[in-house]
Protein backbone atom coordinates (compact mmCIF):
# COMPACT_ATOMS: atom_id res chain seq x y z
CA UNK A 1 0.00 0.00 0.00
CA UNK A 2 1.46 3.16 -1.33
CA UNK A 3 1.28 5.91 1.32
CA UNK A 4 1.62 9.61 1.15
CA UNK A 5 2.69 11.75 4.36
CA UNK A 6 1.37 15.18 4.63
CA UNK A 7 3.53 17.24 7.05
CA UNK A 8 3.78 20.90 8.24
CA UNK A 9 6.99 20.92 10.23
CA UNK A 10 10.04 19.32 11.79
CA UNK A 11 8.83 15.83 10.83
CA UNK A 12 9.69 13.67 13.64
CA UNK A 13 7.05 11.90 12.77
CA UNK A 14 7.75 11.76 9.44
CA UNK A 15 11.30 10.51 10.49
CA UNK A 16 9.90 7.75 13.05
CA UNK A 17 8.37 6.28 9.71
CA UNK A 18 11.21 6.45 8.08
CA UNK A 19 13.54 4.64 10.56
CA UNK A 20 10.72 1.56 10.60
CA UNK A 21 10.89 0.96 7.04
CA UNK A 22 14.80 1.21 7.38
CA UNK A 23 14.34 -1.38 10.13
CA UNK A 24 11.43 -3.51 7.64
CA UNK A 25 9.12 -2.62 10.00
CA UNK A 26 7.01 -0.67 7.70
CA UNK A 27 6.09 -3.45 4.77
CA UNK A 28 3.52 -3.76 2.86
CA UNK A 29 3.23 -0.51 3.73
CA UNK A 30 5.70 1.99 1.49
CA UNK A 31 6.20 5.63 1.36
CA UNK A 32 5.65 6.67 -1.62
CA UNK A 33 5.71 10.78 -1.23
CA UNK A 34 5.94 13.29 1.45
CA UNK A 35 3.83 16.67 1.03
CA UNK A 36 4.57 19.52 2.94
CA UNK A 37 2.08 22.89 3.13
CA UNK A 38 5.28 25.45 4.01
CA UNK A 39 8.14 25.64 1.56
CA UNK A 40 10.77 25.51 4.41
CA UNK A 41 9.10 22.46 6.50
CA UNK A 42 12.11 20.64 7.56
CA UNK A 43 10.55 17.32 6.84
CA UNK A 44 11.18 18.15 3.06
CA UNK A 45 14.67 17.75 3.85
CA UNK A 46 13.83 14.45 5.46
CA UNK A 47 12.54 12.82 2.80
CA UNK A 48 14.95 13.61 0.21
CA UNK A 49 17.64 12.61 2.43
CA UNK A 50 15.76 9.68 2.58
CA UNK A 51 15.51 9.29 -1.08
CA UNK A 52 11.37 9.64 -0.77
CA UNK A 53 9.43 12.01 -3.03
CA UNK A 54 9.46 15.50 -1.50
CA UNK A 55 6.23 18.35 -2.81
CA UNK A 56 5.53 21.33 -1.55
CA UNK A 57 1.94 22.66 -1.27
CA UNK A 58 2.02 26.09 0.03
CA UNK A 59 -1.83 26.94 1.41
CA UNK A 60 -0.85 30.57 1.17
CA UNK A 61 -0.42 30.17 -2.19
CA UNK A 62 -4.25 28.97 -2.97
CA UNK A 63 -5.84 32.60 -1.44
CA UNK A 64 -7.49 31.14 1.45
CA UNK A 65 -9.39 28.80 -1.06
CA UNK A 66 -9.47 25.42 0.68
CA UNK A 67 -10.76 23.42 -2.49
CA UNK A 68 -8.29 24.49 -4.38
CA UNK A 69 -5.58 23.83 -2.16
CA UNK A 70 -7.02 19.93 -1.53
CA UNK A 71 -7.62 19.83 -5.07
CA UNK A 72 -3.52 20.84 -5.70
CA UNK A 73 -3.06 18.28 -2.46
CA UNK A 74 -5.36 15.50 -4.27
CA UNK A 75 -3.86 15.90 -7.68
CA UNK A 76 -0.25 15.61 -6.14
CA UNK A 77 -0.86 12.17 -4.06
CA UNK A 78 -3.10 10.92 -7.12
CA UNK A 79 0.30 11.66 -9.36
CA UNK A 80 2.43 9.40 -6.83
CA UNK A 81 -0.17 6.63 -6.78
CA UNK A 82 -1.38 7.15 -2.84
CA UNK A 83 -3.53 4.81 -1.59
CA UNK A 84 -3.70 5.83 1.96
CA UNK A 85 -2.53 8.77 3.33
CA UNK A 86 -0.73 9.79 7.24
CA UNK A 87 -0.68 13.06 8.37
CA UNK A 88 1.92 13.43 10.83
CA UNK A 89 2.09 16.64 11.93
CA UNK A 90 -0.04 17.78 9.55
CA UNK A 91 -1.66 21.47 10.89
CA UNK A 92 -4.15 22.44 8.25
CA UNK A 93 -7.70 20.89 8.98
CA UNK A 94 -9.06 19.03 5.78
CA UNK A 95 -12.77 18.96 4.64
CA UNK A 96 -14.56 15.86 4.42
CA UNK A 97 -14.74 16.17 0.98
CA UNK A 98 -10.76 15.38 1.02
CA UNK A 99 -11.03 12.97 4.09
CA UNK A 100 -13.71 10.60 1.93
CA UNK A 101 -11.55 10.10 -1.01
CA UNK A 102 -9.06 8.03 1.86
CA UNK A 103 -12.00 6.07 3.83
CA UNK A 104 -10.71 4.51 6.43
CA UNK A 105 -7.21 5.18 4.92
CA UNK A 106 -6.16 8.26 6.68
CA UNK A 107 -4.73 8.52 10.23
CA UNK A 108 -3.60 11.13 12.65
CA UNK A 109 -1.36 11.36 15.53
CA UNK A 110 -2.40 13.46 18.24
CA UNK A 111 -0.13 14.61 21.06
CA UNK A 112 -3.51 14.23 23.93
CA UNK A 113 -5.01 11.32 25.22
CA UNK A 114 -8.59 11.95 22.92
CA UNK A 115 -11.18 13.12 23.47
CA UNK A 116 -9.02 15.18 26.06
CA UNK A 117 -7.51 18.42 24.34
CA UNK A 118 -8.55 18.24 20.77
CA UNK A 119 -7.19 20.69 18.24
CA UNK A 120 -3.94 22.60 18.61
CA UNK A 121 -1.38 22.92 21.28
CA UNK A 122 -2.90 19.84 23.11
CA UNK A 123 0.36 19.48 25.15
CA UNK A 124 -0.01 22.94 26.32
CA UNK A 125 -3.58 22.52 27.15
CA UNK A 126 -3.11 19.66 28.96
CA UNK A 127 -0.43 21.36 31.56
CA UNK A 128 -2.53 24.26 31.76
CA UNK A 129 -5.25 21.85 33.08
CA UNK A 130 -3.36 20.42 35.41
CA UNK A 131 -3.84 16.77 34.33
CA UNK A 132 -1.95 14.55 35.86
CA UNK A 133 -1.36 11.75 32.68
CA UNK A 134 -1.43 12.57 29.19
CA UNK A 135 -0.51 10.64 26.32
CA UNK A 136 -0.61 10.16 22.39
CA UNK A 137 -3.74 8.89 20.04
CA UNK A 138 -3.10 7.60 16.83
CA UNK A 139 -6.35 7.48 14.85
CA UNK A 140 -8.41 7.58 11.67
CA UNK A 141 -9.59 10.74 10.03
CA UNK A 142 -12.69 11.53 9.88
CA UNK A 143 -15.09 14.38 8.93
CA UNK A 144 -14.35 15.61 12.42
CA UNK A 145 -11.15 17.76 13.98
CA UNK A 146 -9.38 14.70 15.77
CA UNK A 147 -12.64 12.70 16.32
CA UNK A 148 -11.91 9.67 14.05
CA UNK A 149 -12.04 5.91 15.55
CA UNK A 150 -8.92 5.61 18.02
CA UNK A 151 -6.28 2.75 16.99
CA UNK A 152 -4.27 3.72 19.66
CA UNK A 153 -3.16 4.98 22.55
CA UNK A 154 -0.54 5.65 25.14
CA UNK A 155 -0.44 7.53 28.34
CA UNK A 156 2.59 9.01 30.12
CA UNK A 157 3.12 11.08 33.18
CA UNK A 158 2.96 14.45 33.81
CA UNK A 159 5.50 15.94 36.22
CA UNK A 160 5.34 19.06 38.36
CA UNK A 161 8.26 20.14 36.47
CA UNK A 162 6.62 20.36 32.87
CA UNK A 163 6.10 22.75 30.79
CA UNK A 164 4.34 22.50 27.52
CA UNK A 165 8.12 21.53 25.47
CA UNK A 166 9.07 18.82 27.96
CA UNK A 167 5.47 17.17 28.15
CA UNK A 168 5.02 17.40 24.16
CA UNK A 169 9.09 15.79 23.61
CA UNK A 170 7.61 12.76 26.71
CA UNK A 171 4.56 12.25 24.21
CA UNK A 172 6.33 12.66 20.98
CA UNK A 173 7.93 9.52 21.62
CA UNK A 174 4.88 7.36 22.15
CA UNK A 175 3.66 8.46 18.94
CA UNK A 176 6.77 7.52 17.41
CA UNK A 177 6.59 3.79 18.54
CA UNK A 178 3.02 3.59 17.09
CA UNK A 179 2.51 5.77 14.29
CA UNK A 180 4.60 3.09 12.08
CA UNK A 181 2.63 0.21 13.64
CA UNK A 182 -0.18 1.46 12.77
CA UNK A 183 0.49 2.39 9.35
CA UNK A 184 1.58 -0.98 9.08
CA UNK A 185 -1.53 -2.49 10.35
CA UNK A 186 -3.26 -0.47 8.20
CA UNK A 187 -1.97 -1.66 4.92
CA UNK A 188 -2.13 -4.88 5.81
CA UNK A 189 -5.73 -4.87 6.16
CA UNK A 190 -5.50 -5.81 10.07
CA UNK A 191 -7.46 -2.90 11.54
CA UNK A 192 -11.22 -3.55 12.11
CA UNK A 193 -13.59 -0.94 12.98
CA UNK A 194 -16.71 -1.67 14.55
CA UNK A 195 -18.86 1.71 15.42
CA UNK A 196 -16.06 3.47 17.04
CA UNK A 197 -14.10 0.28 18.50
CA UNK A 198 -11.12 -0.37 16.44
CA UNK A 199 -9.20 -3.78 16.57
CA UNK A 200 -6.29 -5.62 15.17
CA UNK A 201 -7.02 -8.72 13.88
CA UNK A 202 -3.28 -9.86 12.83
CA UNK A 203 -0.94 -11.51 15.29
CA UNK A 204 0.98 -8.62 15.37
CA UNK B 1 -9.00 16.98 60.20
CA UNK B 2 -12.70 15.30 60.40
CA UNK B 3 -13.89 13.09 57.54
CA UNK B 4 -17.75 13.25 56.25
CA UNK B 5 -17.85 10.56 53.44
CA UNK B 6 -20.84 11.03 51.23
CA UNK B 7 -21.83 7.67 49.01
CA UNK B 8 -24.73 6.54 47.17
CA UNK B 9 -24.30 3.20 46.47
CA UNK B 10 -22.49 0.45 47.84
CA UNK B 11 -18.54 1.92 48.88
CA UNK B 12 -15.94 0.25 47.67
CA UNK B 13 -14.53 3.42 47.74
CA UNK B 14 -15.84 3.60 52.06
CA UNK B 15 -14.39 0.46 51.83
CA UNK B 16 -11.12 1.61 50.57
CA UNK B 17 -11.07 4.48 53.02
CA UNK B 18 -11.67 2.28 56.00
CA UNK B 19 -8.93 -0.11 54.98
CA UNK B 20 -6.47 2.61 54.82
CA UNK B 21 -7.95 4.11 58.33
CA UNK B 22 -7.21 0.32 59.83
CA UNK B 23 -3.95 0.33 58.00
CA UNK B 24 -2.88 3.50 60.13
CA UNK B 25 -2.59 5.17 56.66
CA UNK B 26 -5.42 7.63 57.18
CA UNK B 27 -4.07 9.54 59.55
CA UNK B 28 -4.17 12.76 60.39
CA UNK B 29 -7.94 11.75 58.44
CA UNK B 30 -10.39 10.72 60.92
CA UNK B 31 -13.42 9.00 59.55
CA UNK B 32 -15.93 11.18 61.42
CA UNK B 33 -19.61 10.17 59.69
CA UNK B 34 -20.38 8.84 56.79
CA UNK B 35 -23.86 10.30 54.85
CA UNK B 36 -25.75 8.08 52.26
CA UNK B 37 -28.85 9.83 50.29
CA UNK B 38 -30.31 6.58 49.67
CA UNK B 39 -31.23 4.73 52.63
CA UNK B 40 -30.30 1.25 51.08
CA UNK B 41 -26.97 2.01 50.48
CA UNK B 42 -24.83 -0.30 51.24
CA UNK B 43 -22.58 2.17 52.18
CA UNK B 44 -24.23 2.39 55.34
CA UNK B 45 -23.84 -0.90 56.13
CA UNK B 46 -20.09 -0.86 55.71
CA UNK B 47 -19.50 2.02 58.22
CA UNK B 48 -21.45 0.38 61.16
CA UNK B 49 -19.95 -2.63 60.61
CA UNK B 50 -16.53 -0.11 60.91
CA UNK B 51 -17.60 1.52 63.87
CA UNK B 52 -18.04 4.78 62.08
CA UNK B 53 -21.55 6.62 62.46
CA UNK B 54 -23.90 6.33 59.33
CA UNK B 55 -27.12 8.81 58.62
CA UNK B 56 -29.31 8.93 55.81
CA UNK B 57 -30.18 11.59 54.07
CA UNK B 58 -32.70 10.74 51.43
CA UNK B 59 -32.94 13.04 48.80
CA UNK B 60 -36.50 12.02 47.93
CA UNK B 61 -37.87 13.25 50.90
CA UNK B 62 -37.07 16.56 50.35
CA UNK B 63 -39.98 16.98 47.03
CA UNK B 64 -36.99 17.95 44.74
CA UNK B 65 -36.14 21.18 46.38
CA UNK B 66 -32.37 20.72 47.04
CA UNK B 67 -31.65 24.04 48.80
CA UNK B 68 -33.39 22.26 51.99
CA UNK B 69 -31.78 18.75 51.19
CA UNK B 70 -28.30 20.59 51.16
CA UNK B 71 -29.21 22.41 54.53
CA UNK B 72 -30.16 18.76 55.82
CA UNK B 73 -26.88 17.32 54.59
CA UNK B 74 -24.61 20.29 56.25
CA UNK B 75 -26.09 20.33 59.33
CA UNK B 76 -25.80 16.58 59.49
CA UNK B 77 -22.12 17.31 58.67
CA UNK B 78 -21.82 19.95 61.27
CA UNK B 79 -22.83 17.95 63.81
CA UNK B 80 -20.16 16.01 63.48
CA UNK B 81 -17.64 18.33 63.32
CA UNK B 82 -16.97 17.91 59.81
CA UNK B 83 -14.13 19.75 58.25
CA UNK B 84 -13.48 18.23 54.47
CA UNK B 85 -15.88 16.06 52.63
CA UNK B 86 -15.35 12.97 50.26
CA UNK B 87 -17.35 12.20 47.78
CA UNK B 88 -17.20 8.43 47.14
CA UNK B 89 -19.24 7.08 44.72
CA UNK B 90 -22.17 10.08 45.76
CA UNK B 91 -24.63 10.50 42.66
CA UNK B 92 -26.18 14.20 43.37
CA UNK B 93 -24.92 17.27 41.95
CA UNK B 94 -23.99 19.41 44.68
CA UNK B 95 -24.72 23.14 44.57
CA UNK B 96 -22.06 25.65 44.92
CA UNK B 97 -23.37 27.33 47.84
CA UNK B 98 -23.11 23.93 49.53
CA UNK B 99 -19.13 23.64 47.48
CA UNK B 100 -18.10 26.98 48.60
CA UNK B 101 -18.44 25.79 52.62
CA UNK B 102 -15.40 23.10 51.78
CA UNK B 103 -12.61 25.24 49.89
CA UNK B 104 -10.20 22.69 48.94
CA UNK B 105 -11.81 20.57 51.43
CA UNK B 106 -13.69 18.21 48.96
CA UNK B 107 -12.46 15.53 47.23
CA UNK B 108 -13.99 13.09 44.22
CA UNK B 109 -13.44 10.03 43.07
CA UNK B 110 -14.13 9.77 39.35
CA UNK B 111 -14.02 6.95 36.96
CA UNK B 112 -12.18 8.58 33.60
CA UNK B 113 -8.67 10.48 32.97
CA UNK B 114 -10.87 13.98 33.26
CA UNK B 115 -11.35 15.87 31.05
CA UNK B 116 -12.82 13.01 29.18
CA UNK B 117 -15.60 11.53 30.01
CA UNK B 118 -17.50 13.69 32.90
CA UNK B 119 -20.41 12.84 33.80
CA UNK B 120 -22.14 9.87 34.40
CA UNK B 121 -21.52 6.12 33.30
CA UNK B 122 -17.92 7.41 32.40
CA UNK B 123 -16.98 3.82 32.22
CA UNK B 124 -19.75 3.22 29.26
CA UNK B 125 -18.75 6.67 27.75
CA UNK B 126 -15.06 5.60 27.61
CA UNK B 127 -16.20 1.94 25.89
CA UNK B 128 -18.35 3.72 23.50
CA UNK B 129 -16.26 5.99 21.90
CA UNK B 130 -13.46 3.48 21.93
CA UNK B 131 -10.46 4.92 23.85
CA UNK B 132 -7.69 2.42 24.44
CA UNK B 133 -6.27 4.16 28.01
CA UNK B 134 -8.99 5.20 30.29
CA UNK B 135 -8.04 5.92 34.29
CA UNK B 136 -9.67 7.40 37.11
CA UNK B 137 -9.07 11.38 38.71
CA UNK B 138 -8.59 12.19 42.13
CA UNK B 139 -10.12 16.48 42.61
CA UNK B 140 -11.07 19.09 44.22
CA UNK B 141 -14.70 19.68 43.45
CA UNK B 142 -15.23 22.88 42.14
CA UNK B 143 -18.71 24.64 41.13
CA UNK B 144 -18.81 22.73 37.88
CA UNK B 145 -19.54 18.78 37.26
CA UNK B 146 -16.19 17.05 37.86
CA UNK B 147 -14.15 19.91 36.44
CA UNK B 148 -12.01 21.31 39.69
CA UNK B 149 -8.52 20.86 40.20
CA UNK B 150 -6.58 17.51 40.13
CA UNK B 151 -4.66 15.45 42.64
CA UNK B 152 -4.12 12.06 41.24
CA UNK B 153 -4.84 10.04 38.33
CA UNK B 154 -4.26 6.80 37.27
CA UNK B 155 -4.08 4.90 33.56
CA UNK B 156 -5.53 1.78 32.83
CA UNK B 157 -5.59 -0.33 29.57
CA UNK B 158 -9.20 -0.30 27.93
CA UNK B 159 -9.33 -4.10 26.40
CA UNK B 160 -11.06 -5.75 23.06
CA UNK B 161 -13.47 -7.82 25.10
CA UNK B 162 -14.06 -5.05 27.94
CA UNK B 163 -17.62 -3.64 28.72
CA UNK B 164 -18.44 -0.87 30.64
CA UNK B 165 -18.56 -3.44 34.11
CA UNK B 166 -15.25 -4.83 32.90
CA UNK B 167 -13.32 -1.59 32.73
CA UNK B 168 -15.02 -0.27 35.74
CA UNK B 169 -13.76 -2.69 38.05
CA UNK B 170 -9.97 -2.15 36.61
CA UNK B 171 -10.26 1.53 37.16
CA UNK B 172 -12.32 0.98 40.60
CA UNK B 173 -8.97 -0.90 41.91
CA UNK B 174 -6.96 2.47 40.93
CA UNK B 175 -9.47 4.29 42.76
CA UNK B 176 -9.24 2.31 46.32
CA UNK B 177 -5.53 3.00 46.01
CA UNK B 178 -5.14 6.93 45.29
CA UNK B 179 -8.77 8.03 47.37
CA UNK B 180 -7.10 7.52 50.73
CA UNK B 181 -3.84 8.88 49.55
CA UNK B 182 -5.66 11.88 48.69
CA UNK B 183 -7.64 12.33 51.48
CA UNK B 184 -4.53 11.87 54.06
CA UNK B 185 -2.54 14.50 51.78
CA UNK B 186 -5.63 17.08 52.17
CA UNK B 187 -5.38 16.78 55.76
CA UNK B 188 -1.61 16.55 56.28
CA UNK B 189 -2.11 20.14 54.08
CA UNK B 190 -0.17 18.91 51.42
CA UNK B 191 -1.74 19.92 48.56
CA UNK B 192 -0.87 22.77 47.01
CA UNK B 193 -3.07 24.50 44.06
CA UNK B 194 -1.68 26.89 41.99
CA UNK B 195 -4.12 27.97 39.20
CA UNK B 196 -5.00 24.29 38.69
CA UNK B 197 -2.33 22.67 39.39
CA UNK B 198 -2.49 20.82 42.15
CA UNK B 199 0.78 20.07 44.03
CA UNK B 200 2.30 17.75 46.67
CA UNK B 201 4.50 19.25 49.04
CA UNK B 202 5.41 16.82 51.28
CA UNK B 203 7.74 13.72 50.90
CA UNK B 204 4.66 11.48 50.61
Amino acid sequence: MRLGVLVSGSGTNLQALIDARDRGELSPAELAVVIANRPRAKAVERARDAGISAEVVDHTRFGGDRRSFEEALASCLDSFGVEAVILAGFMRVLSPTFVDRYPRRMLNTHPSLLPAFPGVRAPEQAVAHGVKVSGCTIHFVDAGVDTGPIIFQAAVPVLDADDAASLHRRILAEEHALLPKAARLMAAGALICEDRRVRVVEAA
